[in-house]
């Protein structure tokens, strides 16, 4: 049977695969959700099993297990490494969301659900694809390693220490990273440099409890308040990160650089219109597709201190808490952005308040050489299948397993998916498109074949 | 039977009547407390009917309500208005208490409990005073008007409307608000001036939905950015308010009010070892205690924004929040300062970004004038009981209640209670000691005593 009539007959299966996916709460960050992300990671062993892979083994199968697939059909053919993440981010605020982040539900030709867009659907929708090829040839056109884990949006511990292990068994050609999207609605593109990131906790106390305003809020400092004057100093009034030496490893914009991210703004929606934000704000110098694909950049991703319950209690708070982080591009290292951090607030917290910085990970960006025949190979692919050119776009977001393959297999990662712009990855009502489904299905069918024959 | 025999053979079941009153959760501000509010209301009127007062009645049963307690022994005697609040602050962080909130525990001689030292143990120790009076005397010295109220620590509406539409069924000679406390371990004093207090919530949002870092935190604002930016223009590097205009109306200190409040900072304990915080902080030119006592305040209560949970979550926040609070003296007024703040706010916030202030209520503070007869006999009351003559200090605190009394009933305040430096009031771990208990019972009998001869 064809691809094309194998997706026909299984359309309803399909669809009902990716729904049954979306409905496990696979959030890796919240240890509470392990049980969850490791029965996501069971279901897609399963799903593999039962095409036939021939080899399907889960690393590390109660915590945040990775699957490993591997089909070797001729040691003469390429070996095609394919990275993807079953995991997703946590729902909060789940007050926000129309419908519940993990009952998958229909709303005007769209899925709405947590991981539908990051990256579910890339996910499913490959496994389906190399199901028809099997069903219509019996085995893929090249070697293949698919390599999926859950823990993508945390710490990537258990891939990272199977790659470190075991590089020669992870030895390929190419690597195909599904976690990928378009750069504007129905124009393909390849994300070819992907920022890094780190995470920073920060955790200030002005005393040993909570005072009574009144009586103390006058005459000793307030938690809050100092948290407010640090994170004050972060930024300079005009939006460049304050941080001494945030800039210092930075490489400064070519030409070409500034041109390539150019043409890829020209198809992409303009930042306000596609993240809701009312006005822009950053580093000048810089347009805004030039900080958001390749300018670091610092976020206060979360702060509380005192009380924030329902009525009123004044309180001054002896405590405050941050969650920060920062967006590396190519040449930072998030352990010496880390020390600048510390360095910075040492130089700015008064003196005799008692603070705490937590360095809580980080990976450095990555960049794929224009040249590499797989970008080659899947461009001209895409390309095809859309009859538009794809264009090669800087992306803000941090997939930390791209540097490592780099660093352990010495192989470059083509990046590559199907979701589109404003489909909320990372906030409420994230969605995918039912019209992309069958696209993305035929594509990968398309691209395998492309690599096969390369 | 003398009150002192009375206290003797009562002391088990007065202590256990204290231990039932503080196992109700009279958390006024919390929504979902009303029926433990009310419920603590009725338990007061029954004790009060018990002991044969022959008015009781609840005003407002269903929600706060007040508990109106009227004994009219002899229309020549002189009437003094009692008030106390039974409600108490909320819990929060719970998990700093060491044995649970509602559950009243003993440990080193004290009973930690919410409301063991604001209010609830002068509340009980005085209704246990005029049972004690009634069994040796069959009725109270002077007139008794017994007002109190559900709802002191939020908004304190019940108890305003019935103040304001009963002037001439409350009018009295004195009023004695039990809401007050020791300067300094076992040195007794009057609370003579208390500051005003005023809320405002302020809710800041860059965009309809938050973001994803990579994808947007280089190139829009990020709303935990824009509200620290903003919050750390509310105070001078060196601790002043800097909001324009908030000290314009604040009367200076008198040569006679700073040796005032050197007497009582003379006896009372230094803020640092009282409060448990590191270092002291403030206006400059004041001493931490004029500063606590006498001059005006801004607290940042409470801040939350973005992914405050367990784990990670690398988004760019579209809103954040903050409870803010203001401590006034004499002759400022909130809803100017609110005025002030929201004129300091449209100043200082980035074009572009909405926001919104809401004024949640407020009072004025409140000065009982040093030669009025009430003070002046509680004073002298004080100073027989406890051997050593009482301090007049000032309250950082915000008694509303006192300045409406003024306003409508012509008539001022003495404030007098048995809470003592560090009791954690508003915080976790509030105590009552045991042995002020007994003190506490018979200071009130001495005190009514004495108004009665006055």
């Amino acid at each position: 049977m064809s691809t094309q009539d194998f997706f026909a007959a299984n359309a309803e299966r399909h669809l009902e695969e990716f729904l049954e996916l979306l409905r496990i709460p696979s959030v890796s960050s919240d240890p509470a959700h392990i049980p969850d992300v490791a029965r996501a990671g069971r279901w897609l062993a399963d799903r593999l099993n039962a095409i036939g892979v021939p080899e399907v083994q889960l690393i590390d199968p109660d915590t945040h297990p990775v699957v490993e697939a591997r089909w070797q059909v001729d040691p003469g053919k390429k070996t095609l490494l394919v990275y993807g993440h079953y995991d997703v981010q946590p729902v909060d605020p789940l007050a926000l969301w129309i419908s519940p982040p993990f009952e998958p539900t229909v709303r005007d030709g769209k899925i709405y659900a947590r991981g539908a867009a990051d990256m579910k659907s890339s996910m499913i929708t490959f496994i389906q694809a190399l199901e028809a090829i099997v069903a219509e040839s019996g085995e893929p056109p090249l070697n293949l390693i698919l390599l999926f884990e859950g823990e993508e949006e945390s710490s990537g511990r258990v891939v990272t220490e199977y790659l470190t292990a075991n590089p020669d068994r992870l030895a390929c050609d190419a690597i195909l990273n599904l976690d990928g999207a378009f750069p504007a609605l129905d124009h393909p593109g390849f994300g070819v440099t992907l920022k890094g990131g780190m995470l920073v906790e920060l955790h200030i106390k002005i005393g040993d409890t909570d005072m009574h305003s009144g009586k103390y809020g006058a005459s000793v400092p307030n938690a809050n308040q100092i948290m407010a004057k640090l994170a004050a100093t972060f930024h300079t009034p005009d939006g460049a990160v304050a941080i001494a030496g945030f800039y210092d490893d930075v490489v400064p914009l070519s030409e070409s650089d500034r041109a390539e991210i150019a043409a890829s703004a020209a198809v992409m929606s303009p930042i306000l219109e596609e993240s809701g934000a009312f006005v822009e704000w950053g580093e000048p110098g810089y347009t805004a597709a030039e900080r958001a694909g390749a300018r670091p950049a610092l976020d206060i991703n979360g702060v509380w201190g005192g009380f924030t319950g329902e009525g009123a209690k004044t309180v001054t708070p002896a405590e405050a808490h941050m969650k920060l982080s920062c967006r590396m591009v190519p040449n930072q290292d998030g352990r010496r952005l880390y020390d600048l951090i510390v360095a910075h607030i040492e130089k700015h917290i008064p003196p005799g308040i008692k603070w705490e910085a937590n360095y809580l990970g980080g990976a450095p960006a990555y960049s794929t050489p224009r040249d590499n025949w797989a970008l080659q190979v899947a461009a001209s692919t895409l390309a095809d299948v859309y009859g538009v050119n794809p264009v090669f776009y800087r992306v803000g977001g941090s997939v930390p397993i791209t540097i490592r393959f780099k660093d352990t297999l010495g192989v470059d990662t083509v990046t590559c998916g199907f979701t589109m712009p404003g489909s909320n990855i990372h906030a409420p009502n994230e969605w995918f498109r039912f019209e992309d489904y069958p696209k993305a299905q035929r594509t990968w069918v398309e691209l395998l074949q492309a690599f096969g024959e390369a």
